[in-house]
């Protein structure tokens, strides 16, 4: 599985890398600084796993054999997505670090204060707004750009007809039963652009809720966060977009659709899990952090819920005081598996993980067993803590 | 002319109107804070002159006849591009107004403020940055959603066959003579990303310039920031998506694309005398508020290049100061009359207006006197000013 999923970012990085290049010489065009975003572009986004694009390369072969360029470059401009919501999310959670470097725009905010520029952090800020755009519109060039055969998906036959006109609106599947060249680039685009509005809106709602100190959230709150923030959009989304490149029937999208939240709900409960119990060498971030910044994740909404009126004015000074150190932190740690906390998340994480599992078995196989990687990830999410 | 944006206005707000009240219903699906942007949209879009999109309509009336369906939404998605653009651009120059209200993230500030939350002029740039790029992903969304008839730009005949895939690439017009249904939305949209990219690469050099105190720049790096932060993007841009739609001509499309340029760099140069010389009730921003932001605009370079080395101090002072007030502003002013540096500029912006409108005089006269109306706009922003 973790072979699968180097080969793929090697690919992508294989096209990516030339692209940016070649923007990076077009944007000199109007200056000295677009250019420099590409070129940054160029050693940030091959420093991330590539999850996304790999599900999508992973989607594709769950339909069709083979890898076409194509799907390379759709894998790619999901990755050039990523980057361009982690460059803005920096900014938003004021992370300075980011991928073991500096964040985007903590360099160009160092860089400015290094030559005493006015309002050096905010100009930081400012460029790192305009990466982060740039890095949406390449993306978006990228999707544009696809080269897809006449009459079908990236490598598919022609059966039906040159480019036979049968648009069937973003993401539902009304009318048509398989999705047809001339209409499969702009359904595409229309389901990123649907999806990373739903991103952007659970961002304002998880920014508007760290800000507040005390918040009544229900569990579905959180979920719904959990959902729209990340989960549809590392999973469902590369899952739908390799499925409409291989022309995979109407049928399979939204069993593909649910299978993504299942697997990024998941993904997340255990982020938030390793945020707590990991180890910071490996996880990259600072144990803790999540609380430091006042995360309203699951662990906080079980353990305001179980912590009694004593626990709570406790709780409250721990989370989003800024001020949680490793002794505070072990109080959580604690308090977590006393109150039994850790026991019933898990519970909750074993539900999903056996209806994903099923939900699975129901794909097809796949060419060089798509689908057994698909169970591979999820065995591989669980035990990611253990 | 003033007539024909005005309706065109009409007509894309009756477009987008129903469109923002559909995302906004949708988008509550993640919370309650994405479908408040959409809301929050729909008073702020129709606040503008629309000018981009009148200005799509425009050129598709060169080309063809009528005003179909695809064309007006084609013109409501550069308008929210505009919305995302000017959001972002509000939150680095820190402009606290925008269209006569608060600007977008400072309402959201405000707001924050208000009920006390942590940081709450930070929670409203932060949301600022997710409102703006929901802007641009609710644009993408409807350009990849455009209904154009088989065969054809937007009410086309279908005469080149329906749907015979001819892509050119985005912006430049290898191989096909015209643009055939296929390939019209994914070459609108990366044309459009293409140009965003450049836009977004301008700003981050006015945002770096803005914040140097002492900068030598040339006269060209001046004009060449007009070109690709306003002049393209607000004219060639909509130029050219009307004519794709239109399925003009390849050979029209580098000429409408330079028409474009000469347009907006008179346009951009009338501001920056509107900003200097014009009445702050009538233009809606503060006079003098470029001179305060420190703007390296046109005047900016002659100021320098003819002040003489006492000037030279005096000048510095002046801008990029936060400190120019009325006196400071009446001082520029009369150095500008004064230096023959009025008189200058006006002789750059009337060489390129003969020149413009030569061009514009070659293009077809289109139905409804498409081609009047550019002449007829051309003229009106020559006398903005005087």
């Amino acid at each position: 599985m973790q072979d699968f999923f180097a080969l793929q970012k090697q690919k992508i990085s294989a096209f990516l890398l030339p692209f940016l290049e070649k923007k990076r010489k077009d944007l000199k065009r109007t200056g000295d600084m677009g250019g420099g975003v590409c070129a940054r572009l160029k050693t940030f986004v091959p420093r991330g796993k590539m999850l996304r694009g790999g599900l999508l390369v992973l989607s594709y072969g769950l339909f069709k054999p083979g890898v076409p360029a194509p799907v390379i470059q759709a894998g790619a401009a999901l990755e050039l997505v990523q980057a361009g919501l982690l460059i803005h999310d920096d900014i938003m959670d004021g992370d300075l670090e980011r991928r073991g470097e500096k964040s985007l725009f903590y360099e160009y905010a160092a860089r400015a204060q290094a030559r005493k520029l006015n309002r050096a952090f905010h100009v930081g800020e400012s460029l790192g707004i305009c990466a982060g755009d740039i890095a949406f519109f390449l993306s978006y060039e990228l999707l544009s750009g696809l080269d897809l055969p006449a009459g079908g998906g990236a490598g598919g036959s022609t059966r039906f007809g040159a480019g036979s006109h049968t648009r069937s609106g973003a993401g539902a599947g009304i009318g048509a039963e398989r999705c047809t060249s001339a209409g499969t680039i702009p359904r595409l685009i229309g389901l990123v652009s649907r999806e990373l509005s739903y991103v952007a809106a659970a961002q304002m709602l998880d920014v508007y809720r760290g800000a507040q100190d005390r918040l009544k959230l229900s569990e579905n709150d959180i979920l719904r966060l959990y959902t729209y923030k990340t989960a549809r959009y590392t999973f469902s989304l590369p899952l739908l977009c390799g499925a409409l490149l291989a022309r995979a029937a109407e049928k399979q999208l939204p069993r593909l659709e649910k299978i993504g939240e299942l697997l990024g709900i998941i993904f997340q409960i255990k982020d938030d899990e390793l945020g707590l119990f990991g180890d910071s060498d490996k996880t990259g971030k600072p144990v803790g952090s999540d609380i430091k910044e006042g995360k309203k994740n699951l662990y906080y909404y079980y353990l305001f819920g179980r912590g009694g009126r004593t626990g709570h004015e406790r709780l409250l000074n721990l989370f989003g005081s800024g001020q949680a150190g490793k002794k505070e932190i072990e109080e959580i740690r604690s308090l977590v598996i006393g109150l039994g906390i850790q026991e019933k998340i898990n519970k909750k994480v074993d539900q999903r993980a056996a209806r994903v599992s099923r939900m699975i078995t129901q794909l097809p196989s796949g060419r060089g067993g798509a689908r057994e990687l698909l169970l591979e990830l999820l065995r591989y999410n669980l035990k990611r803590v253990a």
